[in-house]
């Protein structure tokens, strides 16, 4: 909202309290409703963009000639000193004028004169400001994808070198089978990957000129859109004005892919908090990714990811946000539409810092390869492989599945596992059982076995590590 | 939850007791429990799915060795008799079995006998279920898609008709300028088609087949993966078992694109009310899309998009639903994630319901062209002409709005439209205005004016109209 | 939505027609809009409610000379009669009908003629359906309540009986300090506690009679409002009509809390569900309350806590779709309303049967009370304690952190306890330390020291569990 | 997240590195972790809290003996120097210190030496955080009760001069019946006056000391729980210390009560824009409250009322993203908590922010009374007045709905009222028709007939007002 180190017009009398848009009006806005309504408080954050689609506007209307060549020089030198200002720190933004918009062209007037009035030719805030969101998402999506494909990458060195390490694998967070530490990891990277297959899409419908649509119904200068377009880097340009200027699906589908991102980043928090507690004990995390306490001396607490995993309600919160916000809206533009900055600007922050976080410290994590193994042992893990021994011996496996599960009852009574059953113990349970069984029930038995595609099997491991880095390889990462 | 309908083992002494899961265990589950946690009230939804699915996991299996030929005859002909009974209203879906997975191969088996046992070999619900609600989802998109199409055209022809109707484009419900009527049907067109563009992008990351992920780490059976994948018509196979099992990005993807869709409806509907009020009065609803009122005889409400307009919380709760869901899990598959299915259904239902009355209506609807061209006479929507005019005569565009705002405050004083204005009390506000002027103002010359592409001229509804039209055919409606 | 159970009226041809608004009508409604808009699928779950709303109303009616004493009599009859139908299931739902209200006067009109036409009188369907779903409101928390009930109490007898059970406290899931057990389910009976709370207040908003607000403005009828209230036990009348017609905050409200209660379930589950896992075992589920794996033999999950935990993110769906539902509604009613219904009623079914099934498992879960202890002994759970001690022989609190943390770090590395170290070791990083600290090391003498309000000490937690069945009794528990 | 206005540590080498907690770790936090996990960006809003909740914590130690009256003395004294130095803006945040506390515990102990390294004895941020964000969640609930009465008597006072002002009112956004606008007026202070009754039932689960819990266990001082409460203005202590610290249920509540009131708010906007529509034009809203376009002269947009409606969805993601961060966190403090305090701080700014415009604006709007008196007259919004005259001429009510239905129809095609239709051709629909018909027919008489507890005849809303202006009265507005 209103911030301390914003100049109000009240308090800098030297400014000029004409607004850009006053003819028409009786009484000065209240001062009051001036803070509240005024979005410069968040929206200077898009300067750079919005500097660089006047002076695409400014070439272009010298292009068709609405401009003399002399007037679009004269702008855009003044536009670049503004942006020098604006990243020395020398820019001071006034409430009054609003926005981003009316705070830069009112330094243009001032620092140029005239000529600078007219800029805003055959445009209007409402093409403008959705313009500049367009640029600043387009690229915080190009560096999402960047760490992302950190991540990923850290993700499939790591698996490649733990595709031989055995881990208990869970459902219903009980033991289920042993399955390869690398092979959980590319599950990870499989998530990763999808947020990021959704990232392109999403960029694409992004990537699209609004420009041109002045208002809400076009304009009457001879615009050349295409132009604009092609120097923006824009991929095509908008086919409506009126849907042009009131659309904000292209952040909603944003928050709803960095929702996803988040919950992805939030399951794998989950597993590392449980993984770093004393009773998983599966890693360790450097000591530079954890905080203390104030008060418990013997803690290392495993703060990033328990920070993001209370991030990913933020990220929906912003998404839920937009999603309101847009809710039985009529067009054209409406002034609620100012109010989709804030979730965006909080959500790519959120979502890039979150990334930037895990790609540094998953290449650090420290398996503890022997609690794994140990856990692995527990749970009567290879049951299913008992199951499917037999159903090899012709047993059907629902009644394969029966036996086992007496025999598991029996096991889990005389306090031992499966494996540690004696051949004629076994045979109780079904005669054709034979000595080869007790190959079957080992650990490394049970995740070889598992050798199909995507199966755990490390053979499988190392085939979709290999297919990951390639796949890396080809976006350039 | 639990309906009345459904039958529970108590209820129904005949039936076996015994789950196909229960060898380990030492007492009955909880009468209750069993209720609250079974899946069959809302799951049976899958059952052509489901055995779909187990006819095409079958077939594999008996191409890979695992089953005879003749088994795997009896096991298909056994699923497609059951299809028939559920068809027929005569298959009796029991709680005790949990699930519409069970329910069906618990008749197998009591059909077809022991063979019926050995259809769940190589696989598990866990894999299972996925499979059945992504053809589900894909089928449901299929026809949503098929919808919208449906409606988008009804939008062109309504719109190509009314390229030449004169209404008042607004921003912030203020009268802002004069567009075309078919313009504005357009704005609607191309929301939709967007909605479209991304149902297509989520339904390329459905139809992926997890079948052969097993419980979480892939099965020891040598399964024809690919072969199964082309029987159901997937696109390839998963990658990754633990990520198969336990992803449920996919459901999550279509509730984000079907929020957007409703929110687009809700949107259009909060148009329609605004219209067919009777300070509006733009448009009439046929009576037929219309109910009254149980006391005030003379009512006529647009229930229809009122109804849909508020459908639209319902699906973003859906969306919110599946997000917290996953949100923390971790791998591989919980329980939790039985939740995903009531929410899905209930947004298939409501976006192809919402979908369906909407491509029946708008056909139908009946504008008002005089009080739509009336209430664009309101509200100075000439005044931007008025100040471009000022922009062609030299005048810079600052310095014209400044004076076109005065312009219209005298007007309002007066209480006159611009175009009533003497021109010499208008050249009292500049002496650069000409006879020339009064051409500018009128409605039909401010609209040709915005002859750019995505501009409101009616030249330019009609080239979209024939784009958009063009483009329809491409995907063959 | 639509039930294939349901009649249409064309299916129906001895049905009548004409809707009870269809005078100002041109056309019939289209079957499918009827079938959209009507709401008798889901609202005839109030159809208990709806009659005995009308048979006060038509006393009331009665008593101020708007009907007489016979035609009130012959209208309660025929209602009562009606009651009993439905209760017999021998009641056809119309979907021609709309809604539970318009049925059940079409039938009462049906079953006792014309005087049934004046029951209507004075009223709407927009407060009678207002009356109606505040009278099912008003039980469905005191149900909740009274399960809420029964799920604290169980947890008080289980805390008593656990009081001085050791087990280790966690922040960030790491072990903190040793705590009681019945500590611990004592915090869970405070947020339950709260939840309860919450709902009287939310009770008290809900029990406001809108009846008498008629369609919008009131009625000219002389209605005896305080006489309905009086007869239904509503402990007032709503004060403004466009209010009550329109008001929806006492749904969102339930839900909000509603909302609140299933996150303080799901904190539960995640317990549960760590608790039961194999790495902690600190508790057993009995046999009934969980299930097993259609492919892993020895598999039992904690299926009621990971429901528990999934149907949360539900019933915040179900909050959101209200609170979206109602954002930018203009008085008084809109259509949009009737989507409260199914939210409200899912949201009640998932919370009555979460605690249900708490309740009945709560009491029958086992501690093992030898891991919890051991649990405890790791992690250094008695540092804070070795702070606290120095901090009495006059060191500051900030350097006795420093020097425990350093001990810490020494006994980690010796792969020891702090309890283990040799005085002479720990002597060395504080010449303060004594013979007695080992009195303190110990996981009773750090429980017991903690005896503030509020805090682990067995005799804290034995005072508090008779503080909170001393409150519960108060209750009529 | 992170502002480049804030110092780390390896900016200012003078800094002391070591962290507060540091004993145990082998390595420094990583940089960006350090700036990625710190709260102090944010946090810092609450020193005011910070400091008062540890004056009364010195304070309370000294009173129990932990600390000497002069050690006491000079801790008091520094914090009191500090809270000057925040206040004047001479104190440098710094990151390395991670929060609000142990910066201010740091500058103290750097102020007063090693006395202020005893003020940590017997707490822990834990519940230190805790109870800071309860004290300024109360004073912030107090801010929006003042401006929520301030509201609310305006609308009284509006509400009371404008009884007899006649406007249509709406169901369905269809003309339905004439109301008083000071009836309508009155519906909204009904909403805010349910969110202040809610806002008295947070602000009492809010006002519960937490101090005490220490980390998590309680603590083994002897600290005087009461005198710290009775020093800040708590109602009472928090009863279990692990709950104590973990729960956010009074934030959530909080964000629950907000959303609501935005909910109501945003209702309100939406009528405040249909209003000043060209279309409804029933009322004006001063300049001072309006904006105009960057491109249109002619604009006045009601931006008050169309920001305050888009903020709405801003306050429920804020909702949802804290019912979203606790669900399913084991018990007790975890990290995930940090993220509690942006949406809170966000929600309290949102809606005092937009309390304030609103009670500014309110008072200030002009009602056009003949353009509501002229809508008010379309729409045969006294058709029910005829329908309840025929009831009283025996007619029961349904065949009476059905009467003025067609008469409703007739008078349609003849483009006139139900007034304009001649007496015999009234007569035509029904022979109990009567010359005192055209009394029952006017606005007037529509309205006064609404005499009845809620009803819109202007001496009920006048009985309203004064009653409302008396409960105002009670509660010291």
């Amino acid at each position: 909202m209103i911030r301390p180190d914003e100049q109000t017009a009240d308090q800098n009398p030297d400014l000029p309290l004409v607004k850009l848009w006053g003819g028409r009006f009786d009484e000065p806005t209240d001062a009051f409703v001036e803070a509240f309504t005024a979005s410069i408080g968040f929206d200077q954050r898009l300067y750079r963009e919005d500097i660089a689609g006047s002076i695409a506007h400014a070439r272009m209307l010298a292009k068709v000639g609405v401009l003399k060549t002399e007037e679009c020089d004269k702008i855009v030198q003044g536009l670049n000193a503004i942006l020098l200002d604006i990243e020395r720190g020398d820019f001071a933004w006034v409430v009054a004028y609003e926005d981003v918009h009316m705070n830069i062209e009112a330094r243009l007037i001032d620092r140029i004169g005239d000529v600078g009035k007219k800029l805003h030719t055959g445009r209007s805030r409402n093409d403008q400001v959705a313009t500049d969101v367009r640029l600043h998402l387009r690229g915080a999506i190009d560096r999402i994808l960047a760490e992302l494909t950190r991540l990923r990458s850290g993700l499939v060195d790591l698996a490649e070198r733990e595709a031989d390490t055995v881990m208990p694998g869970f459902t219903h967070l009980q033991v289920a089978q042993p399955v390869s530490f690398g092979h959980h990891l590319l599950a990870w990277y499989e998530m990763l990957t999808r947020d990021a297959d959704r990232l392109v899409d999403v960029r694409r419908r992004v990537n699209v000129l609004p420009l041109g649509s002045a208002a809400l119904a076009g304009t009457s200068y001879p615009l050349d859109r295409a132009y604009v377009a092609e120097q923006l880097g824009f991929d095509g340009v908008s086919r409506n004005s009126l849907d042009a200027v009131s659309d904000r699906d292209f952040v909603i589908e944003f928050l709803s892919a960095a929702s996803l991102a988040m919950m992805h980043l939030s399951r794998m928090s989950e597993e590392l908090i449980l993984w770093t507690s004393a009773q998983f004990g599966f890693i360790d995390l450097p000591d530079r990714f954890c905080t203390g306490s104030s008060i418990m001396p013997q803690k290392k607490n495993p703060d990033v990811p328990e920070l993001v995993r209370g991030k990913t309600g933020r990220v929906y919160g912003d998404l839920f946000a937009l999603l309101t916000l847009m809710k039985g809206q009529p067009l054209a533009y409406n002034k609620d539409n100012q109010e989709d900055k804030e979730p965006l600007f909080d959500a790519i922050d959120t979502l890039l810092g979150s990334l930037r976080a895990f790609a540094d410290m998953i290449p650090a994590l420290q398996p503890n390869r022997d609690r794994m193994r140990a856990a692995a042992r527990q749970g009567f893990s290879t049951a299913t492989d008992l199951a499917d021994y037999l159903v090899r011996q012709g047993v059907p496996f629902r009644d394969a599945h029966e036996i086992v599960g007496r025999a598991v009852r029996h096991a889990q009574n005389a306090g031992c596992d499966l494996a540690d059953l004696p051949l004629d113990v076994l045979q109780g349970f079904s005669a054709k059982i034979g000595e080869e069984v007790f190959a079957v029930l080992t650990l490394e038995g049970s995740m070889a076995a598992r050798d199909i595609e995507g199966g755990t099997a490390p053979a499988q491991v190392r085939r979709q590590a290999a297919a990951a880095r390639a796949a890396l390889a080809e976006q350039g990462a």
